[in-house]
């Protein structure tokens, strides 16, 4: 038996959607921005692929502009957000993705903005009122806090937040990629400036991504070059890509909450097997609770063991589990969390990252407790 | 009968092509970054196609960093070398594309460096001597100027331009989107730091691209993010894109002068039933004469014509001819061609760039001269 568990990092594609980009890739070949008829039915694929997602976030069509992932959308929110509004100051917090952090991080090196970091506790929980004081001392910031942590999965209120930074007159964005897709957004409703999308994690493809601007916070592009998505990200369109990533959210929107209530079904199970069956199990961040964690995500934080110092993840492979101790992104590096980090985690113990998605079944979440068992040689 | 002659805007994918992105869409999606088994064998995917790259254009896979197209490569090479570099000075030319121009003016516009614009003359040939002044004036410049212009087919001498820099110490930089995988390009021989690549302009999948990098002249990311890409762009990776991009070079090397003798053989009969059928017919920059021009771009100067002012590439559809006015990234937009503005093109004149593939053959060719005969009422 082999298992994915790591649909945090990336998700498997869904074959509908890998049927919608087909013919784009066969037939469909035209130059979106050529005015011709090869180039006009291909725009208006592209357009049609707006309109849909506009539509299931409650957005305008006008205010979705499609990258090539959410890190680019994160670059371009945070860079030209902050250059566009003439911004000096910035709050995110130390547990945010490197896509947002290191950008940020950037920023301040070269002198475009103040960077104040947020508390968190050991839990991963954002102080509120220490978020209200940077504010306070420093309004019309740029503000970055993610929708939910990638790795512990820690789902911010984005309400709260977003009407605090408002208050002060800043530039909320938020990094929604662990949450696009499996969760609802009402862009109407939710007082956030920008949000962003990375396809690949809800099944659609890898490259793909959009980055939500509201209306009346317009910002500059990041890439520069001829006039597409509407002069603010040059470059010709990644057609395949645009319209996988669309197909990918529809699918997601359609049964929502169906997905929500197995993959939910899958993490409980996964919860009340470890809990009674390996003692000294306990879990990172809040990711232990439904109501305040990604229903995709489970950070497990394993008691000591000799065998398995350092070798986890690895021994999970050998056996046939595919999770991660973090973030992807920096999984192949040496370096360990800088969200467990943050938390104080202690270090003798071994983390992993198991995370689901709608094709995980209760077979395989079964597998790999009895294979964690077998690491820690519990017989019962 | 319907024709497709405007592949300097983008090109149909080759199946074979498609059928070695397909297995990435279906089996094969584990995020690139992760140890684990699922994400080792996407790893090792990428690793060979940049392998692949680099020995193509005999360089290292250290140098050849992927992005999410052409634009995005210019975009890093030029932002990033001006800033890595400490760069004050850019040197372009008027006709260079918008992806070049815009992002040295936004540099520019940002007090980032002063940007000088070397002469053109009317076929759109660089004036040397100028370059020569302005390297001499400015040394260290960041130079930015294409291998061959996208509308009108000219090639530059990368190595006497590539020496010239050189001598003054400067950052060349090439924007080879439209003759990589249509030229051979011996990276240890030729006189850039930096090169750049669109999959799509060569049978290969729209958002994909690469940027080369000198070793010695590295730069600081574009976008930041997770270690990807060696630390050189944030983002998880468009492993379909990369897999196809390198696939499609491979491809474009295996047989590029058949190829090349083939497109020069449509291009060459265009010419002589262009000259032969419509009276007055000139053409633009150096794009008739095939020792100094892309052999897939021919820029067609027709005579002053009632019937088809400012309709000729609409009339053209309409018979089945798929065309262009110049670039397709600025095509959609209702200003003229800033390239063929600075060659003070006569405006009573309709142009119209024909670009040819391996793909298109005599009788779409023949069959695009009657229709222009028909548009312009010749009955000889």
């Amino acid at each position: 038996m082999r298992v994915y568990l790591d649909n945090a990092a990336t998700t498997s594609m869904d074959d509908r959607v890998v049927e919608a980009m087909i013919p784009f890739m066969k037939e469909h070949y035209g130059n979106p921005s050529s005015v011709h008829s090869h180039g006009r039915q291909v725009r208006s694929a592209i357009e049609k692929a707006r309109k849909k997602v506009a539509e299931l976030l409650n957005a305008s069509p006008a205010e979705i502009f499609f990258t090539s992932g959410g890190t680019e959308a994160d670059n371009t929110a945070i860079v030209c957000g902050i250059e566009t509004h003439g911004i000096t100051h910035a709050i995110t917090s130390p547990i945010e993705h490197h896509a947002v952090l290191h950008t940020l991080e950037e920023c301040a090196k070269k002198g475009k903005v103040n960077l104040s970091l947020v508390e968190v506790n050991d839990k991963g929980e954002i102080n509120l009122n220490h978020l209200h004081e940077l504010l306070r001392q420093n309004p019309k910031s740029m503000v970055s806090l993610m929708h939910a942590n990638n790795e512990i999965g820690n789902i911010n209120d984005l309400s709260t937040i977003g009407n605090m930074v408002k208050e002060y007159e800043g530039f909320f964005h938020s990094d929604t990629v662990q949450t696009m897709g499996h969760y609802v957004h009402d862009l109407k409703n939710l007082p956030v400036d920008s949000i962003v999308a990375g396809g690949h994690k809800f099944h659609g493809p890898k490259g793909s991504g959009f980055l939500y601007v509201r209306k009346d916070k317009k910002i500059h592009p990041f890439i520069y070059g001829g006039g597409q998505e509407r002069n603010m990200r040059g470059g010709t369109e990644n057609v395949i890509g645009i319209v996988g990533i669309s197909r990918a959210l529809e699918l997601a929107y359609e049964d929502m909450s169906g997905h929500q209530s197995h993959i939910e079904g899958l993490k409980n199970h996964f919860i009340e097997l470890l809990k009674s069956h390996i003692p000294g199990v306990e879990f990172n961040g809040l990711s232990e609770y439904s109501d305040k964690s990604l229903y995709t995500v489970l950070n497990v934080s394993l008691p000591p063991s000799e065998e398995n110092r350092g070798m986890l993840l690895f021994n999970l492979d050998l056996h046939g589990v595919s999770a991660s101790g973090g973030s992807a992104c920096s999984s192949g590096a040496t370096v360990g969390s800088h969200v467990l980090r943050a938390l104080n985690h202690d270090n003798e113990r071994e983390s992993v990252r198991f995370s689901f998605s709608r094709f995980n079944t209760k077979e395989e979440i079964d597998y790999t407790v009895d294979k964690l068992k077998e690491l820690y040689s519990i017989t019962v």
